[in-house]
């Protein structure tokens, strides 16, 4: 049995100054021990796509030399996979080598929205869409946690920028928020639950997240049904006892001493509760008790194994995006040399800066993976082409690299963004790669067709104007430390590429929606799209776009059959048969997407609602099933403050993108029975669709020929438009505006 | 000597329940009389571009019979001549016709923007940029108010739909209402004092216009130095004590005793300050004041005169978009008959349903002033097409304007938006003419190639994907009751088009800014797109459209030469040649835009600063000198609450459109010094770039480590944009949050 804490009997034995020291952390990474009732602090460290766990000897930020870690691909690239049982097994490795390093809590995942392709964090964060990058997080969230290692869902909520993220207000509506920026989170939390949430750094609606009562409490608790610990962003506590009462249980990294004298001034100053202080203590305990049984049992991993592992995640997380001519695969036999080119190809861009920057136990490079997979049947030269970090084209690099293509029976050409362009912390000034590597590109494409372009990009970038001169485009993210490897299993079709785009790529910056207000100014940042962020933006103003949202090419094909759709209740059923037409083993990404075309409210075009994986043999066919619970038709109804299912038709649309569907049904559902009720702003017209409103109103109005008036084809619609309260004040009005107070009064 | 009211006497005079009386109208068209101090009631009148004075035997709702008036084009005709001293003259004209029926106000004119194409009300507004709307209604309210009368500046603000008008939340942030939704307010109010403001129906950020004292009394007084009444849009008030607190004088039409009730049970209750109530009872009386001169003088018009105002005013708000081949202007006499083809050729369209909705004096059709016009020179056929008000095409009809057209030299056909496609109190539904019309189009288009199409229509409609079929297409958007022969003056060149669009039209619906957004939902309605209305959206989207912001053609040419561009202090002189290079005389809408490329804030890429009109014959030259003041540079500043000029470079760009830009130049202006001042939240780079505090910082950091991690390569920049009172909570760090705090309060 391991040792638990008896989590009630310990706080009943702690002072309120020692209640309030728990609340702080102890150093950079640990909770506040408490000695003298065996209360351990427990460590926590920065992930989450590899264990970034600090070396003994520190520096003060937290931000150096970390211990070897097995560095797995960046949600950027993991969400391409919309693989949910790759995100659990990887949860799983990431666990085993927290439970070998002692650490109880992994950083992540960041299920932050794209709102914007410039953030410079996008890298750590899924999608665009909400159920994607919810569903993924769920996985991961399980993979860790089932094996005794806590996850810190961050960060909630609304952070999608890095510029000013420490103060800026994402002034967003509500409806927005629930249906936008707030769902995966929701996902993860009543999936999963997470054993912490990292509230963010930035305000919403001008509050702080870390002390935002509504956030941390109403929704994440009262909604939710949250029973695990809120720890802040580091550095992210403005005022420690308002942060206290609104249900941020834990300020990281410890501030000194200064959060605790706060918190028991505020409790001092009646500004706060114990209980309030009591209730966050327990969290902190709790988390230590959950922690307890993976520390004292320990683990080990197989540094082997997990590169294996983060190789496979690498092939899934690459999406070909185009593939003229069936360019690739390379055959690995055919005659003729493979020129690589690029410095991307020798020196691997796999991950991003900041607190996520993994120490890797190893790294592949393409160019090595690819000479070692050939193993001399092929010539494999290389030329790399540009320095990364440099803003100026080399000519004599350029020129070396148009020989190798010119040689060559094809070229291979890794392109990317250089560290330096993304990172946590700021933001990116545009969308472009580095000119003089397109310089590179359109060099060697005036001496060879057959070109290839490998891609290493924490965000999306544009395309459009230079990718005439690529045969091939396959994106690769930041593949972790074994995209190398990965790259090399794709190129030469040792693997099938499946991958499909988490986030639409826009043919030019203008086209996206946040446009003139993003990065914001003076504290400030206007959310104006809406809910039209991604791809419910493009379709809305049916843009064209360079590459669509769940956009992803195999090097087999796919047929999509028998598509029905069958409803119980708010329930619908979703089937068809989906068939491997090609001439490879490969998989497919189904997706489904939902429209409301009758809805009352506004609401986007499509919405993706479920997705699966399905891996088939040539020639193969798979029934596939997704259901689509009432939630998957729903809109946040913000008078109602609550989910509505408006009754009638919607649409159910299959396919293997946004923009690429192959087979459409309609469902009609019952839906939730509305009746808004009648205020003293409700219009004529309001009152004549309220079934009791509209028999009185009637009735009231009788033949008067002011009544009449109402009703003219001229003017009616105008006048019928206006409040009855305020019509009632008119001159000669038949219904007084006293009469109009009793009936609503009578009517609600 | 006409007899005035003494109002400080007055005042002393009444008793508190006279003055709170004075505060309501006496009946739906005028002010409240006070017989035993010979103050009279004085009557104000819906217009702007035409009288609306109801006949004695009123309807309830003041909506039908109305004395003869003279129609002018309305504001979307007008504000297409961007022609201040037409709008001049056509104000003196309303005045003289206002005395002549005693009213002393017409209410208007209305410079709300052009947010959304749908609006129902677009063709009672000038524009989707500020400052044109704002010069013309400029000059219209000094034609009116320099003869005696008053004017009704409408709505106070932020009222740019129909829907939902009397409650929805205009949601919209500061910099945008002082930048876009409120500079046209401005403009007049300090350019023309119009003698009342009209508050508008909706709330803004959530606050009734009618009662928001920031609104009505800190920016219209204080800001702007208004001196006139505010009167409340006709049932706009919601809260009555609440509204003469905020500022809204005069509450219209008659409340029939309630509102003067509430006033004094507000006054009785200490709600509101008997102050408050002299305040406004002494505008009302001031108001009486100032009509009396008018009252007593009277005046008769020349309804001849009017009428051929009206019609020069027609010839110069009709824009020629498109003149293939110059199809226009049709020869006199040329052979071949003109097939004139349309409903609307015979029964105009000429302004828009709802308050503004003028009883003409005489109208003329197109049809008879082309057949008078030509008077046998050449044959006119005619064919109607089709049936206004129908929702189907009329095959026979259709039948008969082919044979017309196939018989004919030319086809001029007459299309247009049905009435009930657009009115005030309901927005459109979408942006397209009927179908059958353009059924009808297509289908002469096929047998004439010489079509041109001439609009009827208050708000923009797409002509995309039909204007193929025209070679020439006129936009008479409602031309008034001359609109008819102001359409044949140019159609035979007896006039030369020289209006230019006040708004974009943009290729399609979807492609505008306030998709999704309007017309809001649940009260609400997001100005989600911020600055980026009409052009300024076009333009920083990079979107095509199909006639941009300023365009208009003429049937001549004209060069722009020489331009230069002198500072003194903020104030930039622009001088140029236009040259008339065609053969017929014509006048030229000259447009100055400026850009702030390097700006600290976004700013949209181009916004109109200036713009002049210029008659030339063939072969003249003109200089053209235009003035910017500060303000053409200035942006609304909110941290500052001010206007603020950045220092730096600007553009000025000089064109026939906003995309048809001639030259540029650039000028540099010293602006105004700006320190934005440090505090608590205040990035380290914020305290760096402090003269001061980065002077205290360097030194208080030393040569420390933590301190040299801020300057580190790889984190440096993400650690800096941390707050320093944040970092300085972290342990280590050597600068203390009281450190902080101390440096904050010393150098603020």
């Amino acid at each position: 049995m391991t040792n638990r804490l008896d989590v009630p009997a310990v706080l009943a034995a702690l002072s309120l100054e020692e209640k309030a020291a728990l609340l702080d952390g102890s150093d950079f990474w640990h909770t506040q021990p408490v000695e003298r009732l065996g209360v351990p602090a427990v460590m926590v460290t920065d992930g989450p796509h590899g264990l970034r766990k600090q070396a003994e000897e520190s520096d003060h930020l937290g931000l150096v030399a970390s211990v070897p870690a097995t560095c797995f691909p960046p949600a950027a690239g993991l969400a391409s996979s919309w693989d949910t049982d790759l995100l659990h097994r990887v949860g799983a490795a990431l666990a085993a080598e927290c439970r070998a390093s002692g650490v109880s809590v992994l950083l992540g995942p960041g299920v932050n929205m794209k709102r914007t392709p410039l953030c410079g964090r996008n890298f750590e964060y899924f999608s665009e869409d909400p159920l994607l990058a919810g569903e993924l997080a769920v996985s991961l969230v399980d993979g860790i946690q089932e094996n005794g290692v806590g996850t810190s869902l961050k960060h909630f909520a609304a952070n999608n920028q890095e510029t000013d993220r420490m103060t800026v207000s994402a002034d967003v509506d509500e409806r927005t928020l629930r249906e936008i920026y707030l769902p995966a989170f929701e996902r993860v939390v009543t999936k999963a639950q997470p054993w912490t949430v990292m509230c963010s750094y930035n305000r919403i609606n001008g509050v702080y997240a870390s002390e935002d009562p509504w956030l941390l409490t109403d929704v994440l608790r009262g909604d939710w049904g949250f029973d695990g610990l809120v720890v802040s962003d580091w550095g992210a506590v403005n005022e420690r006892g308002a942060a206290v009462a609104a249900g941020l249980d834990l300020e990281m990294p410890s501030s000194g001493g200064g959060g605790t004298r706060r918190i028991l001034d505020a409790v001092a100053a009646g500004r706060l509760s114990e209980e309030d202080v009591d209730r966050a203590a327990t969290r902190v305990l709790t988390l230590v008790d959950r922690s307890l049984p993976a520390l004292a049992e320990g683990g080990t991993f197989d540094v082997d194994a997990h590169h294996a592992l983060a190789r496979e995640a690498a092939v899934a997380s690459a999406v070909l995006l185009k593939n003229e001519g069936g360019l690739l695969p390379l055959d690995p036999s055919a005659g003729g040399a493979i020129a690589v080119i690029g410095e991307f190809a020798r020196s691997p861009r796999f991950q991003g800066a900041g607190s996520s920057q993994v120490n890797p136990t190893r790294v592949d490079s393409a160019l090595d993976a690819l000479r070692a997979a050939l193993d001399g049947r092929r010539e494999v030269t290389f030329a790399p082409g540009f320095v990364i970090e440099s803003e100026n084209a080399d000519e004599a690099l350029i020129e070396e690299a148009v020989r190798a293509a010119a040689a060559a029976e094809v070229a291979v050409v890794f392109l990317g963004l250089p560290p330096s362009y993304e990172s946590e912390g700021y933001d990116r000034a545009h969308m472009n790669l580095p000119a003089h590597q397109l310089e590179l590109l359109r060099a060697v494409a005036g001496v060879n067709e057959r070109v290839v372009v490998v891609l290493s990009n924490g965000s999306v970038v544009s395309v459009a104007d230079w990718q005439d001169d690529a045969a091939a485009l396959l994106e690769g993210w930041l593949l972790g430390q074994a995209g190398g490897a990965a790259t090399a299993d794709l190129l030469l079709g040792a693997a099938n590429p499946s991958g499909k785009l988490a986030e639409t790529i826009p043919v030019r910056y203008e086209d996206n929606p946040t446009l003139g207000a993003f990065p914001g100014e003076h504290g400030h940042v206007r959310y104006g799209e809406g809910l039209l962020i991604g791809y419910r933006w493009y379709d809305a103003h049916r843009l064209p776009v360079a590459y669509p949202f769940g956009h992803g090419l195999s090097y087999t094909t796919f047929a999509y059959d028998d598509l029905s759709v069958s409803t119980h209740d708010d329930t619908v059923e979703v089937r068809l048969t989906v068939t491997n037409t090609g001439t490879r083993t490969g998989a497919e990404i189904v997706q489904v997407y939902v429209t409301d075309p009758d809805a009352t409210v506004y609401r986007p075009d499509q919405e993706l609602r479920a997705f699966t994986r399905v891996t088939l043999e040539p020639g193969r066919s798979a029934p596939v099933a997704l259901t689509l619970d009432r939630r998957a038709f729903a809109f946040w109804n913000v008078a109602a403050g609550d989910w509505v299912v408006e009754g009638g038709e919607f649409g159910i649309r299959v396919g293997a993108s946004s923009r690429d569907l192959r087979a459409e049904a309609t469902v009609e559902l019952k839906g939730d029975a509305i009746t808004p009720p009648v205020t003293l702003e409700s219009s004529v017209d309001a009152w004549l669709a309220h079934p009791a409103g509209g028999e009185w109103l009637r009735g009231a109005l009788g033949d008067h020929g002011f009544g009449a008036l109402l009703f003219d084809e001229h003017n009616g619609q105008m006048l019928r438009a206006i409040p009855l309260q305020r019509l009632s004040r008119f001159p000669g009005f038949p219904v007084t505006e006293s009469d109009v107070e009793a009936a609503v009064a009578r009517l609600n």
